[in-house]
């Protein structure tokens, strides 16, 4: 026989279904999904800046156009008559190392760098420590995830998730050893700023997230997008074609601002 | 050479993402990541009270515990050793006509009730025409998804569902189509209420969402309870464990309340 | 509890795995890979020929270059660094109506023919059975699956799947009313010769295979295809490279020929 | 643009499929799919003993019942009403390190203690540098895969992949490792034989596979299992059940013997 086991994450009674303590049908037009997300992973309720920060997190990663690996295989596989969870779930299976994996691995080096720094809460002293690292990087012959774009030179999603950690009052250890970091690349000129990979690194490890579950954040952000690259490859495509990764442009609603 | 192609979900410029014409820097702390699904999947930017609804329903199926199959074979796959990604996404192909389905099936067939009555503001009419709909399906052996549950007979995610929908002026058709059937079911002594998937099914599909796509919001509502299974089974249990579906027990915070 | 339940597939006892109640160290050396399929699917040992038409079915279909779905969803999840697995994975989702799916949907419009022929042994009668059948499918606007080629005209590997069906006595009525189907179009004047496709679809149901299986055959099949992409894209190209579906050459060994 | 790329695994023409230089219409009858296996994973035609062999190693592993993890994925998966091609590329995704996986990990290791022999052609030294080897590596807290086994304490699969191997000329360096690693195991009273994994791992190794390649063969080994197994799930058994890893029983065909 197998054994018993025990789970921490929910607990099912009639009529009655809770999430790390709290009644769903009680979080339910009280809290956003961004705090959902928050209180599945970390196991706590976030404050309301804190949620809005979450849910500004996934937002800024809830898709990149069709040129994306993800995108890309999972409108491949729904080419070819896959049903709607197998599609995605080809897309989902293209986020690793090399395609949201950023994340992670910046968390990972943020939090090398404060360890090696015996004052962390000294900028000076964490650029010192900062650029020591990076230099023993390079030498490694390695990249530091999380800084700089192939095409986002200066990201407004970047500016934007500073500003709302700033309100949640999230700003901790990683987010100023983030920018220790662009500092020792723009003291060597290089113009390696913070992008929105490293900014969510950075403001999730400040919120106390394991970086395991960092892509895990990016999964679920990028789900939507996903669903919607699915349902138009299959409602709008003939089956089978040959999808190009580079040509092919946007023909959808103008730009336009969200009304204040 | 493959041929150029176009797609109208998401433009990229340099330090530029636009969703639906939306600037995502824009969207950032101004919508909740409900918000953010409902415009992605449907196009258009939520009002206030449907984002919080979009949130509500996404929230309202963030996690079933161990039990469900996606569950289940995240679990299993995560007990070999395999990726994150690679986890959640057998978690993902999981959801499909059986589970997680029942969203998809009920706006079907709410639809076609609709469609089958002459005046669907006539909620007399609406009765009668889904007592003769319920009929043929018992008489083809069919059964009608989203009523009734194994384990939740009221299920208080319903009610809150149907609460917030009515706040944010969504309720229309397809919800009276399914308050239709329930009374149907009652009439005949069935004790088969609106459950969270047909809650979900007739407010989505009043909401102007394609049924195709409906799947696709259970999925991006469940990734987060899949990551946390899939943490929770690589950090806690030993690899290749038998997983027993059935005989497991919740060990996690005692119940509590959200604060007001 | 979860219930006991039954498998009629393999048996395991301490030293003893048996598939269909033969011990798999008693296959080993004496049966082929593509008997030991028939046995697992078919449930009974094959004959020496059956055996060997078994195999030259699953190497028909090993593999078909860069530019199939599930080649390239294999190597675009492989370019993120994927696993091996979960990159594999990926191309067998790929294996669905529009991409491998011509063998089972061929077999089901066969056995269609067959079923409404009052004489399958009278070719000429299946001739007729045939155009009807084919003329109503034109109407429907549905197309014949297995019959014709984008770029193969005339595949010899029809040709030697259907020498080596003859050779081991498994040409019954599927495999005539699929020549029949070929005559019709010749007859019409369309140049529709049975394809790859075609020939396995109507061997496998001539050999007694459950057309829903039949895209397993192939999926068996193209395994190796894909596990030597995901190798070849890992091994040899950079990460997350754009992967163009049509614009690459071949530069492996060149043609030979096995010796006698 | 996205770049030309080149590919040497299989080169496509009107009418002519190659696989490593081979038309697949001049392999098909003449090799078995073990052969094609070899051809297109290493990139040569197989003797006609090695090929035999190859079809013995893929025969060996291609199905350990309901059990494993990559038939319980498959099967859940399978319950959803998920397609053939996703319940079955769930059970490819549960192949790794800790299921499928020794047959790479023995190979490292075995590799290993080779180079780590100055002279590999003698059995003396080559168990002394064996002994040492695992002495390190119990110190590093972790165990040598391919030895032992749970249920097959004198696995006769293992015995007569030696004799194939030696029947091919196939066996090297790397059986001769295995070999002394049992032997260190035994002289320290531990009785860990060469398992099935750890005997595919040498003889692989020994017919140069690389290592990164092997659990790819354990995977084309395992899908006519897993397809079984889904078939079987969707034929035999009610959507959404729960599936017990361990309670149940084989109720298929009695023991019989292959006909000589």
């Amino acid at each position: 026989m197998s054994d018993a086991w025990n789970t921490a994450i929910t607990s099912i009674r009639p009529n009655e279904v809770r999430v790390r303590g709290f009644d769903i049908a009680d979080l339910m037009g009280k809290v956003s999904f961004g705090a959902a997300v928050y209180l599945i992973l970390r196991g706590e309720l976030a404050s309301e800046p804190v949620g809005r920060l979450m849910d500004a997190i996934v937002v800024s990663s809830i898709d990149h156009g069709a040129t994306p690996p993800s995108a890309l295989s999972a409108r491949t596989i729904a080419s070819t008559g896959a049903s709607l969870s197998a599609s995605v779930a080809g897309g989902i299976m293209s986020i690793n190392k090399h395609h949201g994996g950023a994340i992670e691995g910046c968390a990972r080096h943020l939090a090398a760098i404060i360890e090696h720094c015996a004052q962390p809460d000294d900028d000076e002293r964490l650029f010192q420590v900062a650029e020591e690292y990076l230099a023993e990087l390079k030498q490694k012959g390695q990249r530091m995830p999380g800084f700089g774009h192939r095409i986002h030179t200066a990201d407004p999603r970047t500016a934007r998730l500073m500003e709302l950690a700033d309100e949640a009052g999230a700003v901790g250890p990683h987010v100023r050893a983030a920018r220790a970091v662009a500092r020792v690349f723009e003291h060597h000129a290089k113009p390696l700023p913070i992008n929105v990979d490293g900014a969510i690194a950075a403001i999730l490890a400040d919120l106390g997230f394991d970086p395991a579950v960092m892509n895990g954040v990016f999964m679920i952000a990028r789900v939507p997008g996903l669903v919607a690259h699915v349902s138009e490859e299959q409602s709008r495509m003939k089956p089978m074609r040959k999808i190009d990764p580079v040509n092919h442009t946007y023909d959808g609603p103008a730009p336009r601002k969200v009304p204040e």
